[in-house]
């Protein structure tokens, strides 16, 4: 069969929560997109991640018309707990900046856009292969098979890199116009699902002499926790009794004990930080995990990219509205001034929650040093809360 | 001669403001002490030192009656700047927590509590040799020869180290007893006085890719100034125009040009945080330096000395008074509380305003979204304001 050619003016690759958000946004002003996505919808619906979304992010969802689902089945979270020198400190979002947060997996943020986008005829493809991009600095082109074996072409105004975090487009990008900015940190997340009832309504984030752990939750009966490991550590080494006696260890005394029950899933969870600037190069947008990725203690990953792609909407919309391209090119700017203070808090509570494993007993007594200092400041715990809930004015 | 023995409540190593002013608060209650010091008044009164002031520290001083001079000497600083890609930021504590500090060099509190002690018949003992402590555990002893070469022996009820940060007392605590908490830092501050009208009239915390440097005040012709550089730096290699070279690179720039003028002195500060745990053994308390050193950049060092004495003298306030220890025994923990708090903030202001000298392109990147994030959030000003002008509710 030969190559279709079909044009557009936006072509996205990737169909994550980035892809399809800007898809949809972009469908609601009239702008035309095509989304390619090399996983099949089966695929990216089955791989369970987890999510909390900023009060901005469910504003985005539901006032642009995705789904009102997560406000009835996603969990309000109006605090969190810190937790260190065996006592917790509770951070009252609510009371000290007016906003929520939402335990919303990432995986039904996914299920929502798709959702909407197949019920508005948006075109998506899935599962497609030997993709390549071209002339980006000129008109951009998509070439790839799809799922029944033909082979397209996607001509396009614009291309978006929408693409996660081993992304095909930002590799295109010459080295001479981009950095990359890279932090590793010494530790992991191994992280469980485990049949139990839930230890606690709200996330503790607990500091411990033995290591970070974190206790979060998903239904009534399937709780997901975490614990801060070495990177190179091994599930298989793990049976049930040495994870709970980890999570004993790090979190329970002084009347808290953590619900325990059969582990039902165990894995490692990278953690790093990175961001490639610019996030554009030509006609090239980078958005999400593309172009950033943070470590997961700031719970700022899903949300980072919708706030990538509701910039990039205001751009494109404003290009084509009134030709103005003012907003589009500063698109990589105003998307990384959050992407920094992202990454910066991401990395303050990593830092402030989680022990290095080359941790003095400077760094130590500091680290609870800090802690005392935030739980006894409103202002402190105030900066988190605005912080963890989504800075204002930004959406 | 023979070894005169004296007897006393109170035995106090060290003249500094952390001896004095104990000694000046025990004299309000009635509490005998004896001060002893191995330098001369009129050496310590020569020994230049800045000093910044918390209101709480001010307030110690007025109100005990050992000064007023701090209000019509001192300069009353309602905010600070913090300086960063080009641009200032102002720190309004005033308008965000209510409070103030007051530059008044450490010097001006030594000569105002040295006059007070004088004026009130203290007891203080300069240029002593040949100490030696003793039975810190019983009923402690100290042996000294004083200025006219005449030898004595004191026995009190108590002992405290306020002899500085090289203290002796602090070393006679058995190893086992006592934890040393240390942190090096790769960098230390090059200082200046010059002869020059001020640049600014409040302090200018400035971060630059070439590295700290800090606008500060003196009088209206001679300034005090200090960049961050090597702690092997040898004030010899730098001669009046490197030095405001140096300036001008990490904090000239849009509209802002600091003002130049022939350098009086120049010196290379360390820069390092300690602190020796707990603050007590037996009847000795250790007070002030003697116990922590912190680096330069939060300006808690002499308000950590000026409470820790608080906290101790009201301890032995309320020993004397009504015969319980119960304040005495908690002074380690209470002052630690606050010390850990300065230690932490001194190192925050330290890592955001300092350039490694092995930063990444993402240290780098990422402590500018921390000062970004900071500048633009009142709570986070509001955090930074509190803990420079002195934690609420605690003096």
């Amino acid at each position: 069969m030969a190559r279709k050619v079909i044009t557009t003016q936006v072509a996205i690759m990737g169909a994550g929560p980035a892809g399809l958000m800007l898809s949809h946004l972009l469908a609601t002003s009239g702008i035309e997109s095509i989304v390619i996505e090399v996983r099949s919808h089966q695929q990216i619906a089955e791989t369970v991640r987890a999510g909390i979304l900023e009060h901005g992010s469910v504003n985005l969802l539901v006032d642009s018309g995705v789904s009102d689902r997560v406000l009835r089945d996603g969990d309000r979270h109006d605090g969190i707990e810190l937790r260190f020198n065996g006592e917790s400190h509770r951070i009252d979002f609510k009371e000290l900046v007016g906003e929520s947060v939402w335990l919303y997996p990432q995986t039904d943020v996914f299920i929502d856009l798709a959702a909407r986008r197949n019920i508005d005829g948006g075109d998506v493809r899935y599962s497609v292969t030997d993709t390549t991009i071209d002339d980006l600095e000129g008109r951009p082109t998509v070439r790839f098979t799809d799922a029944d074996g033909q082979d397209f072409e996607i001509q396009a105004d614009f291309l978006v890199g929408a693409d996660g975090s081993r992304s095909h487009c930002r590799s295109q990008i010459p080295e001479a116009k981009r950095k990359r900015h890279f932090h590793e940190y010494p530790f992991a997340w191994f992280g469980i699902l485990a049949q139990a009832p839930r230890s606690s309504d709200e996330l503790i984030y607990a500091n411990s002499a033995n290591g970070f752990a974190l206790i979060s939750q998903r239904t009534e009966d399937v709780q997901r926790m975490y614990f801060q490991c070495d990177p190179k550590e091994n599930v298989a080494d793990w049976d049930d009794e040495r994870i709970w006696s980890e999570f004993r260890k790090r979190i329970n005394g002084n009347g808290f004990e953590i619900k325990e029950g059969p582990v039902l899933e165990k894995m490692v969870l990278p953690f790093r930080s990175f961001v490639q600037t610019p996030m554009r190069h030509g006609n090239l947008f980078l958005a999400g995990d593309a172009a950033h990725t943070v470590p997961p203690t700031g719970a700022k990953g899903l949300n980072l990219a919708l706030h990538d792609v509701k910039v990039l909407f205001e751009g494109l919309d404003s290009f084509y509205g009134n030709g103005s391209s003012w907003l589009l090119d500063s698109y990589s700017d105003r998307a990384l001034e959050r992407v920094w203070k992202a990454q910066h808090f991401s990395y303050w509570m990593t830092s402030m929650l989680h022990t290095a494993p080359d941790a003095d007993d400077f760094s130590r007594a500091r680290q609870i040093g800090e802690l005392h200092s935030v739980v006894s400041s409103r202002h402190a715990r105030a900066y988190l809360a605005e912080s963890y809930t989504g800075w204002p004015g930004e959406g």
